[in-house]
Formats: structure tokens, sequence, C-alpha cells
């Protein structure tokens, strides 16, 4: 997307209301102020504008690191602990409330016909389906779709776009061309399904990296090294269709099928079972307390950060040299 | 690893012989001569020579943005087709012949007693375990086990090293010892499962990509390009066990499982069956085909590549400005 008409789109929702701030609608929050664009936060704790603005300090250098202007950031920011109030004149809401079902739906009829025809109605939800929240509303639902990121939103890419059944066409093209404008990666979910798409990924890898720890096979850590030096390494750079379309040679996925579809389907018929028991839970727990735990969770993220950025930076960087643009 | 711990493994290591110069063989050559390593190559093919020597033309750029010395490379490069001829005086035998368990059986009887001591005898065998490699050995046994690359391996960090119920514990640690001296990240695999550890997580993830791919929830591309710009960009970052540990907030994987552990159950427990019948196939073939196929297989595989190389360069200089080594 060119700088042209990345600002037209962003031009279009200059004013955003982030419903509930936790580290999701926080980290919203910076992004959405990083691209100029004005935010109301809503969330009735008493602390939350002290809590904002930590978090927003604490983002800032990731912001810059990205290339973002990071100066005077909450100058369009404000707090407004009515929701009548807040979303009034808002061009786009980001849901960032509980995962309680009766919470989404009352607070979606409660700004039902509220908004502008124009608005997006946004739900970061990673388990309630546009579809379920907006059973009580008349007037908006064509407007309301998820838009589920991975965390942190200001810094991994991915936005899952997944429109519920009365989502409007007009309305998914809408949310893409804004996520895409902040910088994002958005990617259409077509189906309501559970975990979405990438936390079923996740999902599959972890119920097999259970079950290699919890056969000895190696620890928590030694898996996480063959992970980080391996298949992470090839999936930050390739997806895993490209990889096997490569892994087929010349003949791409029909010699990849031709050589690989026997084993595969026999190992996926034959999947032992994985138990989450209380001594499975017992072993993990204890290795990774051995393998993680001496550093505090502060000092894990930042060096995760710090390394997130950096393959971010090198990818893109490259991106800029060779001018073949992957996304 | 300091420098001088690692000539002192290298010396013991002077002379390798790669029987099998397929890409996986003549990929471990060009990086043994990157170390200084001497190579033999044993392979019958009458064009081996100007394939390998092509190969290791191409590698030489990579070997470079790795920071390894890649001048007169071809120096301690010779050929031997005969195999007795070519592990004559050999400190090290990695070899790279077909799955066939025959083959594997034959060739390891006919060098059995034939190297030293000291000699490492490793295979590169993604199917065939140590254990069963060594049924016709009577000498050698103790210092035979499988050393499996992650593709190419002079790009991709990992090995799998997987010893045999017959390897000593003395061949492990030289193993080991002799891959990280070589800027690679051994790790040891404990029982001789079917698909070590890494193809095993391949195919556990792959098995959700074709379910979500033939579901019609995303198509190969949509995928791949959620891979990489979430889980992929975690996982060459921080693996999959620091990553929820984190994900557990100050609780660690104690809150982790509290939390999650029952959704991953039902999750794992109620998995749809994932078929690869013919139509199946050809749904993704035909998507594969689509979105890949525009560009020859080689210039998909040298973007790749720089983008893997971008990635372990921006890694490697953060640990060197971090001084806090993950490995």
């Amino acid at each position: 997307m060119n700088a042209q008409v990345e600002r037209d789109i962003l031009k279009r929702y200059p004013n955003a209301v982030v419903i509930g701030a936790g580290v999701i609608g926080a980290s919203w929050t910076a992004l959405f102020l990083a691209h100029g664009v004005a935010v109301t936060v809503n969330d009735p704790r008493e602390d939350v504008e002290g809590i904002v603005e930590d978090y927003i300090r604490k983002a800032t250098p990731t912001l810059k690191a990205l290339g973002l202007p990071a100066k005077d950031l909450t100058k369009r920011l404000r707090f407004e602990a009515d929701l009548g109030r807040a979303v009034d004149g808002a061009d786009l809401i980001q849901e960032n409330g509980p995962e309680r079902i009766e919470f989404k739906q009352d607070l979606w009829a409660s700004i039902d016909g509220k908004v502008g025809a124009h608005a997006l109605l946004l739900s970061s939800s990673s388990a309630r389906t546009a579809t379920e929240q907006s059973l009580k509303m008349a007037k908006s639902a064509g407007r309301l779709l998820v838009g589920h990121p991975f965390n942190p939103p200001h810094l991994i890419p991915l936005v899952e776009v997944v429109p519920g059944e009365r989502t409007e066409p007009g309305a998914i093209e809408d949310a893409v061309a804004f996520y895409a404008a902040l910088g994002k990666v958005p990617r259409i979910v077509r189906k309501e399904m559970q975990g979405f798409v990438a936390n079923r990924l996740q999902r599959a890898i972890f119920r097999e990296c259970c079950y290699l720890v919890l056969k000895g096979v190696v620890t928590v850590d030694e898996l996480d090294d063959i992970v980080t030096s391996s298949i992470g390494l090839r999936w930050a750079a390739d997806g895993p269709f490209r990889s096997f379309h490569l892994g087929g040679g010349p003949g791409g996925f029909t010699a990849f099928f031709k050589q690989f579809s026997p084993g595969l389907e026999t190992a996926w018929k034959n999947m032992a079972p994985v138990s989450l028991d209380a001594e499975a839970q017992k072993t993990i727990i204890d290795q990774a307390q051995a393998s993680f735990a001496a550093s505090p969770p502060e000092q894990l993220e930042a060096e995760r950060d710090a390394r997130q950025i950096a393959i971010i930076q090198a990818l893109a960087a490259l991106k800029g040299r060779t001018a073949k643009p992957k996304q």
C-alpha cells in the first residue's frame, strides 16, 4: 500500500475508541496513536490513565524501531469512562473487554445505531464470534466483525479479520484496509472456526511439543532450541505451504504428496493421545521453572521483543533492497 | 563455545568423508570445508565432481554472509569413488545415502573396524535409526549415531543428534562438540522416535494447515502469511514453551495451564480427521500452483535463503550487542 492510499484510508477513520485497556487495548492504543489516529479509551478502572500512559511510554522504543513517529503520542489520547460519551462521533471501535458473551452482546447492543454508518465495530476477541456478539443488535450488525491481533498488536503484524454471518462485505474491506494502513498483515478468516487460524495452529503443534516432553524425548528447553533453530526460523521466512512446495523440488506439491502423503496419513491416523493431567502439568511446569524462571517475565519479554524487532527490521530491509515484496 | 575450544575440537576431526553427495551431502561438504575440515566425497556418480563444485560455488555467498571464510574452499576437497580408499584415515564420516535400510547396514558393515577408535560415524538419515543401521556392525557400533540436519545444513543451525542403543556416551559428546564447533545447534533426541522431533512438529502443524485449507477457512497463501506474520516470527525468536511461559504472565505455566488446559484437552480430543485423498491433494496442489508456480523453485529458494540469512544475521548481531546469549 502506498503512503497516499494509506493516508486516505486513515482520513476516513480519524477517531478510534478503545474499549477495555488491558495489555491488548493499551497496545492497540499505542499503535493507533503512532499512526495519527486519535484514541478515546473507555475503561471503568480508576487508574486506567496511568496504566495506559505507562504502557505507551514502554512501547515507544518499539514503535520507533518499527519506523513510526513516536513523539507526543498522548496528544490525541483521551479517557472517557462513560460509554455513550466515549463512542459519540467515533469512526472506529476496537473492543478488548472480557471474553464473556453477555458482556459483549450488551456492549454492542448499547452502541447499536449510535455510531455513523461508516463506523467500524471491531472486536479483539479470540473466542467469541461476530455472529454471537451481534445477536442483540438491530442496526449496526453489518459493521461488526472480529479483528483478532497476535500479542502485542503494536509489534506482531498479524490481524485475523473474521466476519460474522451478518457482516457486510464493505465492512470487511474497510477493516482490512484500515489494518493494512497501520502496517499490519490483516488476513480474512472465512469461517468462524473456534480458535480462528493462528491459535489452532499453535494448539496443534503444542500437542506434539507436550507429547515429546512427556515421553522424555527432549526437555522443554531443548524443544524450544530445536524450534528456534529450524522450523521457527523457516516459518519466519516462508510459511509451511511454500516450504513444502519447495520441499517437493521442481514437482512442487505433486511430488511432495507422492513422496510424503502416505507417511503423513499414517502418522495422522496414529497420533497417541496426549493428556494434560496433574502429573503431566507438573512435569512441564517443573521443567519450565528450571529453564525460564531465573529471569523475571519482564526481562524475558523485553529480550523476546528485541529479537522480534530485529527480525522484522531485517526482513523489511531485505524487502526494500530486493523490491520483491512478499506481502 | 570459544574459538580456542572450537579449534581444539576441529583438530581432532581434520578429515571428514561425506558419503552421498546429493543436496544434503554437498551442503555438509561446503560447511565442513568452510571450517577447515578436509572432505573426501564418496559418491559413485560419474559427474559428482561438477555437481559438488557447482553446489559449493552457489553456497559461497551464504557461507560468507554467515561470517565464514569462503576462499579456496575446494583446496581441501577430494573425490574417491572407492569406499575403502575414501574412509582410510577418516576421522569422521557423514553419511547421506539412500534411506533404504539394507544400503545403510551394508555400508556401515563394510566400514566397521576400518576407522580409528576416535572416529565419528554419523548418518544424516531422517528415517533410519542408528540402532537399525548398526545391526551388521561388530566393532564400531559405539561410534555410530544419527546427526540429522535441517535442510540446507550449511545454513539452518539445527542438528538432531540421535544416539542408538549401542552408541557410547563419548560418541554423543564428541558429535555434539563437533557440530557446535561448526556453528550448528546440536540437540540430543533421547529416544529414537519416528521422525525425531522437528519433523514430528512439522507433521503436527501441517495436519491443521491442511484441515483449514480443505475446510475453506483460508487459502494456502493466506495460511502462509498468517504463519510468517505471527507464530513463525514468534518461534524464530522464542520456542513454544518459552512463549507460553510468558503467556501465563507472572504465574508462568501454572497460570497458563489453569486458564488453557481444559480448552486444549477438549480441542485435542476432538480433532477432526484429515485425509489427503486425491481430491484433497488436488485442492492443495492447485492453490499452491496458483500461489507459487509463477517463480521457478531456484528463485523462491534464493529468496527464502536471503530471508533466513537476514534473520540469522539480525539475531546474531543482537546477541553480540546484548551479550545475553540464548544458546
